[in-house]
């Protein structure tokens, strides 16, 4: 039995809800996000706050963002969690049937939500992407840089990929570059060179792909291109706090295969050491 | 006070609650329908179920509709409401904190709400309209023919318009095409004839568009065009459930100006007749 807290009060996980009249159970209004701890320790805490602040920002909700470290430092020492994952979710809260949100609503005001969850098992082995019939959510429909709690776009690429028979979706931006996966950012090496789509595509800036960015021992860069760029790549990843660096062996339907283990290895024991030492460094005071 | 349901299940609206693991909170994973209720009566329940069913369809939610118009018919009839709103929403449930649900879940399944709500207070004169920054989200990208939980475009339209001081937001498509307002259809009149865009623009099909079309006194043409078919027009006119035909005299910033008064109003007075017909035909046992 785990806890959470819910605007500042804890509750068991199992008991745990909010007024069907929140924004965000209505029309998913609001941003989250998911953290890896490590040691008890979050890793980059100030990284995934700074982009929650942003993406607050960006869908106009004012939350004081200051409150949320003390309430995750109290949940991660009740839960006695080590290693494990921190999701912090705020919406809009209450406020209005439709989608002007009415601020003068007697109970107006952001929600928040704070949970603990244990580390989802990982694939041992390198996975088979699917190239999604769903194209991800134009940056001028929707500030997509942040995480949104508007997850349906992600979520019905995911199942149609495991439909499919492969492990996660690679998405194409509305104009048919690589931007990302469901759940994660895209790697490939090529010529010595290490390729992520730019963010200009829509790529969400993961935590771990500004990791990477800092940690690879091959030059980055950040590129726009289209699928054809990942025929003849030497080897070809996967980033998210949770993999880390996930080798991918093929893209279907298109029929390309990588050998991709070693390079997804390496990267992944880079991001590894750096996470070790990061938390151990922070400290239980992180 | 009013009552809600949730799961079937009668519970006073100010308590009802929804577990924060349940994907339409975390992700606003689920598809709703808002419709007008008048002496106590659905208007066209019908047609609301069979676009409810068929966005559950599109976005795989695997939910028995048949069980939503007995629970519908107690509500209004323990809320005793005459003239309303009932919205009824439909998320995928429990199951899984990442995208990819998880229907081995000890709690996954579908959760429904159905609410009343009072019919909002409507613009006493023609409205102003703002060209929206924001891009209608691609149809390539979500199934937005349905009423989709995904309410963050929608809402970050319509808190810009009031920004603006305009009542609505303008929508147009990522072709640059005129689409829909954050909360309604759009038509427009000239030389006799009324348009509507497109549904493969990417609008959503109303249910009042729906009415309009199968009304209105001029022929109508569901058509692909950009803003400036909006350049001398004799009216136009927006729709939805609650505001029937509301007049636009206005787009902001482009300074346009319509003199849409008497048509909107006569288009409203059709919709009106035929939703008291409809609603006195049904009667009681609807």
């Amino acid at each position: 039995m785990t806890d959470c807290i819910i605007n500042g009060h804890l509750v068991a996980t199992e008991e745990a809800t909010i007024s069907i009249q929140d924004r965000g159970f209505r029309y998913g209004d609001g941003v989250f996000e998911t953290i890896a701890v490590q040691s008890g320790v979050p890793y980059h805490f100030d990284w995934h706050l700074s982009r929650l602040e942003r993406g607050l920002h960006a869908i106009k909700i004012a939350f004081d963002t200051s409150i949320l470290k003390e309430h995750c430092r109290q949940l991660l020492h009740q839960n006695k969690v080590g290693n494990g994952l921190l999701r912090i979710q705020v919406t809009r809260g209450i406020g209005s049937r439709g989608y002007l949100p009415d601020p003068a609503h007697p109970h107006a005001g952001p929600s928040f939500v704070i949970e603990t969850n244990p580390v989802p098992i990982m694939p041992d082995k390198a996975v088979t992407l699917w190239h999604s019939s769903y194209c991800k959510i134009a940056e001028n429909a929707l500030p997509v840089q942040y995480k949104l709690c508007q997850g349906l776009n992600s979520t019905l690429a995911r199942i149609e990929a495991q439909e499919q028979h492969c492990f996660d979706a690679l998405l194409l931006n509305h104009k048919e570059q690589l931007c990302e996966t469901s759940s994660g950012n895209l790697f490939w090496l090529k010529d010595g060179t290490l390729h992520t789509p730019s963010l200009a595509c829509g790529a969400l800036e993961g935590i771990a792909r500004r990791a990477v960015i800092q940690l690879s021992p091959y030059p980055v860069v950040e590129t726009v291109a289209g699928i054809e760029a990942l025929k003849g790549a030497d080897a070809v990843f996967i980033t998210n706090i949770v993999w880390k660096a996930l080798a991918v062996e093929g893209l279907q339907p298109h029929k390309m295969r990588w050998q991709s283990d070693e390079t997804a290895r390496n990267i992944r024991q880079l991001l590894t050491d750096e996470r070790e030492s990061y938390c151990k460094q922070q400290g239980p005071e992180w």
